[in-house]
Parts: structure tokens; sequence; C-alpha cells
């Protein structure tokens, strides 16, 4: 069962925990593979997507679970709001909850901005993602998309290639699967790197050749062509050349190897066209997969793990 | 009937599915002139609105033609989108089918992108205006509108005012109404008609009081200013001198004809306030025609023409 | 009861209107403050939110109010409108009537733009805030707010301090408060007095410390930098020491003293930290009230009032 008020990180939770919203999320997943997606089981909750970065990705999946679970949502977004007047997460926060928000999903670049406005409010607060920190839904749907196509996650091999350094996506993924009773390898150019990552249990490798041998899961991230700017890489040209995803490093892996990206993708760079349209990649189904892990939140954290506590 | 999967040019439909199109678009105006706007015909289905240019007119007509129809809706914008994360097309369109669409809406500046969204997803596509090529939906409601007041639009003599190079409306209007049976005739000034538009059978006019003669339908088109800086026109009150639409060219027309513009429009320019104004003037009801044209297509794409084909 | 068409100005109504409003307010919280947080009385009816200035609070609380009641509603903002293109604010409203629009609510920066606007559409207007003449609603949720504390306004002691020439907070609640019978006093710096204001029965006061003798409600209002740009006073640090609410000032008020603040606070300015989050501030109290207010208004306004006519 899942206890907390809130989904702040992956680092927080047990094993069984994790196990829990994954299991959660499979009913949520049949709801939403049917013609007419919509069940009533949030009527008259209030969700609210607070975004302080852009992200359409995870605020349609966000907005879209809520939809499909019948709760209203509203979108704050910085630019259009009392942000931009300079007024403190603190009270927006409040105020938000005082519009009778239930449950806040926040996007924020500050680390630990999240946990600060669980402290703040009574309505549950979901992560969607705090500055380089942690973006735990992601991982959680990265986890469900593994176990679907493996039916478990211990004993695998995960590795993931690219900008691990500024990666909350990574960061969440290495702390999910470690817990899961997966090896981590991570890898990417070392000035993308972080120094602490031996405390996690995550491996670290600079040659993909390594990291990709016998791998079960190889997760893509993202490279930020700002990254270029700041001197952290030399171009994408030979980023891809170094540690782009093509047929020959793919052939490491272990076979029927999965292939993930939180998207949006690069091609070209971090991952080749080939396979990213191969039947490998499972890109689609993640985003498939994350609406039914967000409806599973949205439903824990409004009260939905109630009854469940009976069973487990 | 309507046998497509998407909408997409009127360019590529026949006479009878028009027509189909029409006909379903009658009932819907019912629901939406009743006190209680709402029926619960797509509850549980999804439409995406994806939208590359703005445009608050289009939007908010899909936006409440879906809500009418108490289906989930999203709106999805280039400014706040993965877009400007400069994700391709293909890319976008593949994440919003696995959200969940049923439907997506698009309007992007180049022509033919819908086509490519349509064969990139099992979702239907609707294209709300696609560069300077067509924007199906508002013929269709020109179409509706027309028909409502006359009857019919077979033997009528259809005359589009303005800018016939750039507007996607004219393309769309010409190809509807031609294949209906009705006489198109485009005037404008020489820098702003195409030069291939004799095969769409529309007849060219230079001068608005040749083209105004005997006609039934006056369309007149917005004329963007930016076109008067590329030089193609010499400035808005010229014009509204040579183009505008006065009671003096009105009084050419065939007694009691209709007037009518896609919005926004210029008033004192393209057409005249005091005609703008007038009852033969249907700016408002193509708006509202517009909303039981969308509504129609939203439930003919999403599966609603099915059990209409045995009554067909 | 509550017989006009639109709410455009507290300065227009009857103390009996707006203590309809108020007691129409009552039964809207108890639904706000369930946890199932919907009722289905607006089903089928739309609200269309016209902001032509960023105001998330408004917008939000507004979109709630729909929401809760299970209206359709839409925003439309200037940034991404039609307004953009150059549409008059008579022919956007036209379009937005034609939508179906059964409520439009209107936040404009021109003083009597929202009473053009109900001259157009057969909709209702409601003003969420035009330029410096009024924001009716804000000051409905603070008299809800004192109502529901105090039990009664009349006979109370109402003090606002601030920017009172630029405010349209202060406006409406000076009359709305004084319609009910209150006493209103107003104080801030001279340069942001406005010279009209005795016409409305306020007593105007230069220094809170006179201002604030014996008042039962302080309503301390957002001080905008750009007035410090424009030289109207002197420095955030001088506005915080000459006129911010401090514990010495507010031990100048009548035992229990409420205070209050429409938001977003500009902390250690014009409200001190300590007072902002003690008990007797009303602040998060005020934004459930704005919701509770606003519903009622979207409850009356369509139609909902009819049949309590007969009770009145």
């Amino acid at each position: 069962m899942y206890k907390h008020k809130d989904l702040l990180a992956l680092k927080d939770l047990s094993a069984g925990e994790i196990s829990f919203l994954l299991d959660t999320a499979k009913p949520m997943k049949e709801i939403i593979t049917r013609p007419i997606k919509k069940v009533p089981t949030l009527r008259g909750r209030t969700v609210v997507n607070l975004f302080y970065e852009n992200s359409t990705r995870t605020r349609s999946s966000f907005e879209l679970a809520a939809k499909y679970l019948s709760a209203d949502s509203i979108n704050i977004s910085s630019s259009s709001s009392s942000v931009a007047k300079g007024e403190s997460l603190y009270d927006t926060a409040r105020t938000i909850q005082s519009l009778g928000a239930d449950v806040v999903v926040l996007r924020h670049p500050m680390a630990g901005a999240p946990h600060l406005l669980a402290k703040t409010v009574k309505a549950a607060v979901i992560n969607a993602g705090d500055g380089a920190h942690e973006h735990p839904s992601q991982a959680l749907l990265d986890l469900f998309t593994v176990r679907e196509r493996r039916g478990k996650i211990d004993g695998l091999t995960v590795v993931i290639v690219g900008d691990i350094l500024h990666s909350r996506v990574a960061r969440s993924d290495i702390w999910g699967f470690t817990k899961l009773g997966a090896e981590v390898r991570v890898c990417g150019p070392p000035t993308l790197l972080p120094p602490e990552l031996e405390q996690t249990g995550a491996r670290v490798f600079y040659r993909p050749e390594e990291a990709l041998a016998g791998a079960d899961v190889i997760i893509m991230l993202r490279i930020q062509k700002e990254r270029q700017r700041q001197g952290l890489f030399p171009g994408l040209r030979e980023y891809a050349r170094l540690y782009g995803l093509n047929r020959e490093r793919l052939a490491l892996a272990a076979p029927g190897a999965l292939v993930m990206h939180p998207g949006p993708m690069n091609r070209g760079v971090e991952i080749g066209h080939d396979i990213a349209d191969s039947t490998v990649a499972l890109i689609e189904e993640q985003v498939t997969n994350g609406v039914a892990v967000r409806m599973a939140l949205l439903y824990l954290l409004t009260g939905g793990g109630a009854h469940h506590e009976a069973d487990h």
C-alpha cells in the first residue's frame, strides 16, 4: 500500500511501495485502452497542474489522466501566473489549496520545490520534475513499461546513456530500478556524469560499448543543445558518433533488449531513426503507460488507496 | 455516408460526402440552440487541438464542439510545446496518439502537414487550416450557412473577394461550392490571385463590380496587413476603395444576396460597418454553424457515422 | 433577488441586491467544502473567460467555479486571441456569443469595457476587473468573508490601506461596504489617493495610525512596483515603514480586527510576514469565498435566480 500524502521522490520509497504504485497502474491501463476512456472515480476532485517550466508532454499526460478519471483540472503556468508578479511558491500554493485543489502537480526548476510545497499544503503534491533532482512519475512509467514486457525488474541490467548530471529522469530511474533489484549502469561524457553516483549503487561507464554489453533495457536520454554552449560536450555530430544508439551498439546488448527514451527525441543524435522506429523501441508505449501511472497516482493520493489497505 | 478516416481537404470529397457532412450538422445545430447544450454522445472520447498557429476562433469552436458532445479535450499550442524543443510533427503526433487521442485537430503553417499526420496516426485528423492550402471545416460551415438560408447550393452564384492567393478559406470554399453545383467567382487585386485557378472551375474577375453582378452569396476575405508590407496591395484605404463591400457594390448583387466573412473582420476595409451589422450579413450565424459542423465532424470521425451507414 | 442581466459594478446595486448575492454564495460554499465538490446545476451552460490582462488568480477562481457547477468553460486570453489581429471587443463579443456563451467573464484594462460588452451580447457579463474602475466579485468575496466572521457588515469600521487611486478592488469595496452600512476609511500616500473620493462616503486618512484606530476590518492593498517608477511613492522599504501593516499598527485596531488582502501579497511591504500568517489574516479564506461568490454569480446570471424570485 501507499501511505504517503505526496509523491516527491523515488529515493524515499520502499520497493513494496513502488510495486504497489505499479500494480495500481495496471487496471488504469485497461481503462485507457478501451474505446470509452472514462470512469467516474474522481468526480468532484480537483487537480491543479502548476508548471513553472514548459512541458506539454508531462502536463498533457497529467491533464488527460485527470479527465479519464472524471476529475476537474486546471492548468497554471508561470508565464501567465502571479509568479510573474513575484508571488512566492508558498503563497501560490496556499492560494491553490484554497481554490479547492486536492492534488497539485508541480514542475519547478528548483530541486526540492515540491517538498517545500508538500509541507505547505494539505493537498497531495506530485513532483512532475524539480530541477535536476527527480521526476518520479517518469521513472514509474519506465518501470511499468519494463515490468509489463519482462514480467519483472529484479535481475535485469538497465543502462542509462546520456547527460546523467542534469537529468532528473536518470536520477529517478536509478532509484527506482535499483530498489526493484535491477543492476543500473550509467554512461555518458565525463563532463555529464555526476561525481556522487556510487552512493546510489549505479555503476559508471565512459564507453557505451562497455556499458551496453548484455543490457536488457537501454534508456537513452535527450541531450540538451544548451550543454554544448556550456562546453560540456563537443557537438551533436560528435555526440551521436560517441554515444548515440545505433545498430552496432544495440547488437552488444542482450537479445531482445528494450529501448526507451523519455522524449522528445533528437533523432539522429542520441538515437538513430531506424532504432526509434523499430519494434524494440517502446517510446510510444511509454507515453501510454505514463497516463496509466499518473491515473494511479491521482487515484491513490486522493484516498483511492484507502480501501485497498485492508487487502495488502 | 462518410467513409474516410480524416477530414483533410474538400478537394478530395464527393458532392455526396460533403452533403452528408452538412446533413449531420443539422441535428447538431439543434443541440447547441437549446438552453442545455450538452449530449453524452462522445463521452470517453479524446480530442486534441494541436495548433502551430494561433487561432482563438477556430480553436474555441472545436473545443466547445467537443465539450457539447461530452468529449474530453486538451489544447496543445506550439509556443508551449515540445515543438519549441524541435520535436518533429511525426513524433509529436505519435505521442499525442499514445496519450489516447481519438481525434487530432491540426492547424499548421505548412500545406500538407495534416496529410502527413493522417498517415502517421490511427486517430482521425481534422485539418483546421494548413498554410495556404485548405481549411475544410470553414468551407463546410459556409456551405451549411448558405444551404440553411437558401435550401440549396446548386445553381447559386458565389463570389469570393480578397486575397485569394494566400487564403485557405477561399481554396476550400471554391472546392466545396463548385462540387455542390454553384458557380464560383473570385475577385481581388491581380497580385493576390493565384495563376492556377482555372482548373478549379472558378471564374476570375479583377473588378468587384463585374464579379458581384447577380451574386447570390458574397464572401469577403480578411485582408492581412502584412501583404501590404510585401507590396502586394497599395494600402488599406485604397483596398477599401477598390475592393471593399459597400452599399453601392452590394446593390449590384442579386436581391437578398447573403454576405459572409470568415472573421475576424477589418471593418471599414474589406467590409463596411453598415453591411457588417446588417441583416444580410451572416457573420455570427457562421460562427454558430461552425460549432455545429465541427460537432458533426467529431461525431462522424469517432465512428458515429457507423450506424448511419445502413441508412444511406 | 437579483434582476440584472449582468454584474458590472457594485456602485449600481442596492444593499438588498448585494445581500441576496451573498446569501446565494452561502450554499455554494457548502458545496466546495465537501470532499466531492461537484453539482450538476449548470450542466450544458457555457462560461467564457475573456481576459485581456493576465490574472491567474481570478481566472482560476471563475474556471473552477464553473467546473464545480458542471458548466463548460473555455479561456480566451488576449495574447493568443483575435485581439492580436486587431479585432474589436465588439466583434469578439459577438463571436463568443455565437459560439454559445451563456456567461462572459471579462477582464479588461479599460474602465467601462464590460458595460460596452453587456450592451453588445445577450449573454450575461461579469466584470472581472476593468481598468481602475471596479472588480465587483472581489468586493463581494470581501463582504462575504466579513459577514461570515462577524455576522453583519452594518456598523463596522472598514479601513482600506494602499494605492486607492489605481485600485479597482478599493473602488468596489468602498461601494459594497458603504452600501451595507459600514464606515469606510481609506488611507495611503497622498499621490495614491483619488480626488473625488468624498462622493462615495469614504473618509480619507493620510496616516495609517489614525485610520486604523478602532478598525474592525483592515484591507491591505498590493502596492504595484511600477508606481515607484512613476514617482508615486518613494520606495518599497519606505512604503513598508510608513504604510505597511505590522504588529504595532494592528494593535491600534479594535480587538480581534480582521485582516484581508486581495493577493498576491508583497510580504514585508504592505503586510508583515507574521501578520500574513496569523489567525487574524483571512487571505486564504478570501480565496475560498471567492469561488463560492463566483459560483453564486454564475448560477444567478444563468437564470438560477428565477425560481428564487417567488421566495423574495
